[in-house]
C-alpha cells in the first residue's frame, strides 16, 4: 500500500476507525459527567436535543444500529433491508435516569460493540460487501463503519455547539469570532 | 435569583463556567491521546488546522489570552487595550513536539489558569467591569469569561469536524444524514 499523504481525506481502515470509536465514550464522559444540570439539559430550542438526549441516542445506536446492521450485511447482503433506526427512542428510554448512568451504559455498550466487531473478523474484501438501507438503498459495510465513526463525531460536535450557544448573548462582541455561535462555516 | 428556565440561553455564572473550563483538557485527552498519527495531522485543506495545531492554539490561549486579559481588565479597565492574540503562534511553538506532550501542557496550564482565576476573587459586580479589546472595543469581564468557555467548545467542535470529514468520501450515501460532513446547519 502506498503511503497516504492527503490530509483532507482518509480511506476507512479498520484499525484507525476502531481507534476513534473506542475514544468517544471517554471523551463524552470527561466532557459531561458531573456538569451542573443546566448544561446537561441545555438545547437549541424547539425539538432540538440536549447533551442528555444525545447520549441516549448514542446508546440506542449501539443497541440497534451499528453491529446489528453489520451482521445483516454479512448474513443477508442486499436481500434484506436494515430495520429503520428510531431517532426518538431515547426520549422514553432515558426518562428518569441520571446522566452518569447513561454514560456508564454507553461505555459498556461500546466496549461490547467493539468486541463483537472483532469477533466478526472482517477482512478488507468484506468491507465491499453490500447491504440495503431502507431509505438510502445499497450501501457497503465500509460505508456503514465509516458512518459509525463520523456519527460519533457529529454528536460530539452537536454537544459542543449546544453547550457553547448557551452563552450566545453573554459573549457579547466576541460572537463575531466564534463560529460555533455565529454559525459561520469553516 | 429566580430560577433560570430558558434552556437555550444561560447567563454566565462563575461556577458553571468553571465547570466547563475544567473539563476541556480531559475531554481532548480522551479523544486524541494515542490516536494514529493520520488522525492527529488531519486538516480541512489549505491553511486549516489539524487537531495537533488546535491543541497548540489552546495552549497559547492559556499563556497569553484569558487570565492575562482578566487581569488587564481588573488592573487597567478601559485605559489599556489587550495585547493582540497571535492566532499562529502554535506553529512555531509546537514544532517537533509530540501530541501527548501538548496535551499534558494544556492540562497543566488550565489547572493553573483556574487556580489563578480563583485567586482573583471575582465578584458578581466585577463581572461588569470593562476592558478594551484592540479590535472589538469595550468588552466586559463577563464577556471575556463566557468567551473563554465558548472558545474551548468551538475548538472541540472544530476537532470533531476535522476528524469526521476525513471520511467524507467513505461514508457514501450516509453523507446526506451527517451534518458534520454536509455542513448543513441545525
Amino acid at each position: 500500500m502506498t503511503e497516504h499523504t492527503d490530509r483532507t481525506r482518509r480511506p476507512f481502515v479498520m484499525k484507525e476507525g476502531v481507534a476513534m470509536l473506542a475514544r468517544t465514550p471517554g471523551a463524552l464522559d470527561a466532557l459531561l459527567r458531573g456538569l451542573p444540570e443546566g448544561w446537561i439539559t441545555a438545547h437549541e430550542g424547539g425539538a432540538t436535543w440536549s447533551p442528555f438526549d444525545i447520549v441516549g441516542h448514542l446508546i440506542h445506536g449501539e443497541r440497534t444500529d451499528w453491529i446489528p446492521r453489520a451482521r445483516m450485511i454479512l448474513e443477508h447482503g442486499e436481500t434484506r433491508a436494515f430495520d429503520s433506526f428510531d431517532r426518538f427512542a431515547q426520549f422514553a428510554a432515558s426518562q428518569g435516569r441520571a446522566l452518569s448512568s447513561l454514560l456508564d451504559e454507553f461505555t459498556a455498550l461500546r466496549t461490547q460493540s467493539l468486541s463483537d466487531l472483532t469477533a466478526l473478523r472482517i477482512t478488507d474484501a468484506d468491507l465491499d460487501r453490500r447491504g440495503r438501507h431502507p431509505e438510502l438503498g445499497v450501501v457497503t459495510l465500509r460505508q456503514l463503519l465509516a458512518t459509525w465513526v463520523a456519527h460519533d463525531l457529529d454528536h460530539v460536535m452537536q454537544i459542543s455547539r449546544v453547550l457553547a450557544r448557551q452563552y450566545s448573548d453573554d459573549v457579547g462582541p466576541w460572537r463575531a469570532y466564534l463560529r460555533i455561535i455565529s454559525g459561520a462555516q469553516g
